[in-house]
């Protein structure tokens, strides 16, 4: 790509599409955030995405994410006004005007929460994220495994509150401190991490992960226009996997200390009639097990998937009685790593067992 | 006074035993704070008392207190350079260097919290405080009363971990989310409240309030020293009541989302064989009900007193057989206007009922 282009109108739809299956079933829906950005381009706007590798050493980036509880998300909704808090709270707070934006994670409505910040601050937003799909937590990004420290960052709400994180002992803490504040403004806050240089984004981000998005999409979008299978088409195009196909059976599902946290039990159709998948979350998708057996665990990108249109399903919109295709998508290999898994593997989420790898790499 | 004055070494005792009695039974034990101030003292360390009215009107003075559960505050300790770091934390905010320190509240240890700042930053104390008492919330000030804004606050730990609120839509709002940042750092924070200037202090502090404590702790010691009753001697000192003699018979007491909450119930002694005291507390002793009928509330400073000693009993340190003389001590008058009692009454703990003055005015 070049330096710098626009994001074009009918890249919007296949952006919120691929997000939303790159979220893992969190992130928060992105059809908010799309209608959102719709509203925007009528008005004019066009956001700018700018190629990581064009940032200079020393730009400094916000990096920003709405946290919190999905289902929260879908009763408080997010607007460009919103979003900006805490992005302006830090640039008080440090005295600098930031060069563009990125997302923490490219999954779910979090993957467009920095088109809002850009269409405000006529800034560009950065083609990369953190994750490279969504996790439930602030401290679980590929800046925290290259070890960057997480501070400052800021919290803001829907009233006049805002809060700066300005010192954590580690990002385990920066997690604790921003969650208790989420929590008690109402388990949904945007936020803004901390600052990056574009040193930082070029050696440690997840890059080209907006585009990666679009591309997806554009996948599904393609497919129905063919009538064809859209579940079909991303496996082929991303290297994925398909895990199980079943009938949403029973999900339990509770908000709880800033978090969705549940499981659901899929009854197996087709090839898997007579077996059973579970997948339990937090937030994010990060376990099935299979007839009582782990196949697929985090940070591989588990997405539950509509069966018919390729509709990502996340945590929050799961209920009984949908058709769903269970797939594994290959995560970002840093987070496979050791340092990457410390943070994001099975055992972060306090599971005992290893991470069991979808793919043979 | 004149404008600045040591605090002697022989007025640490008493500044501890006067500050215990004005905490309600709130505001943590003072002994801690006190073993530190001896330490410093031998260490050859002068505490400087200034007097408020000496401020330039310019002049910005940090307000500390340690926030949290008492019960917690006795198993965490506190030291000065715990007590500095959210000090320093606002300072590094703002960019600026604090003229002085005052009290948040004179209750407790937290009437002695910016002895062990002063000490370290090498500037003086000065002789108000914000409450003329201790109260469970961040909101519960003179400050507050006088419509102050109360941003921006910060919040340390003893680790290396530190929070800035910086925006709030209104006093109540800095109280949860700086409670949320405290209970999750493990219910016991010290805290940097929104600074004053000079002219803040002098227009809408409590004043004296430090000396008030000092001469409080002398009036008890001196009465132990004579073999004298130093209740009474407080009683007649400080105007005060006595509102009930009796025996801790139960107390039921629990530490739940960052405060210590519950109830005592005595059994009457001398003129009060016979009849029942029931006291409520959040952190402080709310309301004192007589056999049901509330004879005594917030914002009068209800304290329980050892019979013998003369010494306050905290809510935290509470016990069953106790023989407790219980007595109400008036309030500075700003906290029983209609904006005072708004804040600091018996509704602003959720009680049904209204103030009801222990001393006719």
């Amino acid at each position: 790509m070049t330096a710098e282009r626009p994001i074009e109108p009918d890249e919007l739809e296949p952006l919120a599409t691929g997000a939303w299956i790159l979220g893992a079933g969190g992130g928060g829906s992105p059809y908010d955030g799309y209608l959102n950005l719709r509203e925007l381009y009528r008005g004019g706007t066009r956001i700018r995405l700018i190629d990581p590798m064009a940032l200079a050493d020393d730009d400094l980036i916000a990096v920003v994410s709405t946290m919190g509880a999905p289902l929260v998300g879908q009763e408080r909704l997010t607007d460009p006004r919103l979003s900006i808090k805490p992005v302006l709270a830090l640039q008080d707070y440090l005295g600098v005007k930031f060069r563009a934006v990125m997302a923490v994670e490219i999954g779910g409505g979090n993957g467009l929460e920095p088109m809002l910040v850009a269409a405000t601050l006529d800034i560009p937003v950065v083609d990369a994220d953190a994750m490279g799909r969504a996790f439930p937590e602030a401290q679980m990004t590929s800046f925290a495994i290259h070890g960057l420290k997480m501070v400052p960052m800021a919290v803001g709400d829907i009233r006049g509150n805002a809060v700066v994180v300005t010192e954590a002992e580690n990002p385990k803490w920066v997690e604790r401190m921003s969650r208790a504040v989420c929590t008690v403004l109402g388990s949904t806050a945007p936020t803004a991490k901390a600052p990056r240089t574009g040193r930082e984004v070029k050696d440690c981000a997840i890059l080209y992960s907006v585009s990666r998005a679009i591309q997806l999409g554009r996948t599904v979008h393609e497919a129905r226009a063919r009538h064809g299978d859209p579940v079909a088409a991303v496996l082929e195009s991303e290297g994925g996997r398909l895990m199980f196909t079943g009938k949403v059976h029973d999900v339990d599902r509770r908000t709880t200390a800033g978090f969705l946290r549940g499981s659901a039990r899929l009854e197996g159709l087709d090839g898997d009639q007579g077996s059973v998948f579970e997948v339990d979350f937090q937030n994010e998708y990060l376990i099935g097990r299979r007839d009582g057996v782990p196949i697929v665990t985090v940070p591989d990108i588990i997405c539950l998937m509509d069966s018919e249109t390729g509709e990502a399903v996340g945590t929050e919109t799961l209920r009984y009685g949908q058709r769903i295709r269970a797939i594994a998508l290959p995560a970002p290999p840093i987070l496979a790593t050791p340092a990457g898994l410390a943070l994001v593997g099975p055992r972060a989420f306090n599971y005992d067992i290893d991470y069991r790898p979808a793919f043979s790499t």
